[in-house]
């Protein structure tokens, strides 16, 4: 396995990265609501990746991996851990290819997430819910297939597929101030930088995490990584921590890391769903959480809002009673 | 009041409707689904007026009445009855006029709903649950204020309204085969009709209607209203009967009406928010349960599916326990 990590992806990287996954994406509606530009005083876009492939923005940068692959190397297939939109979208990016893709998973992950990859073509490999276990068992894996790692978030071409995203933004709406998105292990948010920094510098850039989750906050003001272990989080897409590339990102064009608490991302989410009529994972509620709690720091401004994803468990809402 | 029943609306009324109403409402998007064709073996076109101003198609009836009153009309408000979406949307249009807004509810109505119409700027006087109690307060309070009377649905007013939505469908899709709505009082349906007929004579429309609420269906098969006393349904918008405007248009161009139970409903209702991403009330479920339990009558067509509203309480999903 080369080391990609250490390797910057460039604006041309995604334009690269555009036109190859192109016709295996959707180019995702931006709405604006009325109701929630009045109740924050802030003209909001949002990017619906809710609507994408697979259900996520996850699919872009899965698909410039997996369609970046020569023959060679695609004919051994792709292979990556999450229980998450990562795996997913590799298995629906491979099954569009006609590839395999191999994920290991925890045998805790959600079934329907289980039914959802194999859905797609995937074949799953189930381990202990440790790292431990998963770094193990993922070597096996590999060691006998053969296959291209393909890593969530810290990952060139990955960060080049997600960085598509901001593209579209910007072709969708004029004179954005700020762009602000979920950030867990920053692929999202290296791929907005990516992008706007180069295309739209005069953009501001702001993160949205969890409290309880807030190891990209503390790492901003720290001045390097901080990793938490295991955080808890209704936010499930954003638990994950920062690595090299993404910090990379994260540190150099990200002004502000906001945060918000579990119960205030919930309301958002709640909010979203009774005002948009749009299904979007509670991830995708803290950029508004924080908005709502932070009125000053966006009134007047118009505001690109990325709703990451909307792959959720409908018979475990978070507002329902165990 | 004059008798507006009988006044059939033209294309030409639609045309007017459409002018009206457009600075007041959304021109609402069409999306596909690559899973629900697979699914299928049909092309699905949603239109989706669950994103629509107040969450449902109403508004488009409710604001081409609302704005096509005299001033003099105009500033004796308007008024109606319903504990649903035509609630909302009466209210919603006449404060965009600026005018006052009467709404009679049965004081079961959810509070939700009733905050809603408030939020609005329209006022409500409650009554008991009964037809009697209902008519007598809205005679009561029309004859204190003056205001004029707007049907949900038994109104060409709103029947022209409501028929400028399959008028954005056929410039949103080409060559579509058949039109396919949800039918309670027949309001949607009957705008279809109005459009369809005139501007694409060749489209099937078809309607879709609960099991357990199927007067219509009985109607269309008996050439006359069968109006049922208080069916129960999960599509709590498709209680109400025909009216005779409503049967005009219902009899005259409606090629079949195509029925699903209530577990179909909410299976159909579930599925579309799992993998479309949208919110959805159970009524506009209807349609695509009976395309999935009818899959020979849709294989190979283009279909446009009238979503017609997203104003559910998310409190009490169809898939939740009590």
């Amino acid at each position: 396995m080369k080391d990609m990590a250490l390797t910057i992806p460039t604006y041309d990287d995604m334009l690269a990265a555009h036109d190859r996954i192109r016709p295996h994406i959707h180019r995702t509606p931006v709405l604006t609501s009325s109701y929630f530009n009045e109740l924050t005083g802030a003209e909001l876009f949002f990017k619906c990746e809710n609507f994408q492939k697979a259900g996520a923005f996850k699919v872009r940068g899965a698909s410039n991996a997996v369609f970046g692959l020569s023959d060679e190397a695609a004919a051994r297939g792709v292979a990556t851990h999450s229980s998450g939109n990562h795996a997913l979208s590799l298995s629906y990016a491979a099954g569009r290819r006609g590839i395999p893709c191999n994920v290991v998973m925890p045998r805790t992950a959600p079934e329907a997430k289980k039914a959802a990859v194999r859905g797609y073509g995937g074949t799953i490999t189930e381990c202990e819910p440790s790292t431990t276990a998963r770094e193990a068992v993922f070597a096996e894996v590999q060691a006998a297939t053969g296959a291209e790692f393909v890593h969530p978030y810290n990952d060139p071409r990955v960060i080049a597929g997600q960085a598509t995203c901001s593209r579209e933004v910007l072709d969708q709406v004029e004179d954005l101030d700020i762009v602000i998105a979920p950030i867990g292990g920053g692929g999202m948010v290296s791929g907005t930088c990516l992008t706007l920094s180069h295309a739209a510098p005069g953009v501001e850039i702001i993160a949205a995490e969890p409290e309880q989750a807030d190891d990209a906050y503390r790492s901003l003001k720290a001045g390097r990584i901080i990793a938490d272990d295991a955080p808890q989080t209704i936010a499930d897409g954003l638990k994950v921590p920062l690595k090299e590339l993404t910090w990379h990102f994260v540190s150099s064009y990200v002004s502000d890391i906001l945060t918000a608490s579990e119960q205030e991302i919930v309301d958002a989410m709640k909010l979203t769903w009774a005002r948009m009529k749009i299904v979007m994972e509670p991830s995708c509620a803290v950029p508004l959480a924080t908005i709502l709690k932070n009125k000053d720091r966006f009134a007047g401004k118009r505001v690109g809002v990325i709703v990451t994803g909307g792959n959720v468990d409908l018979d475990k809402l978070p507002w329902m009673k165990p």
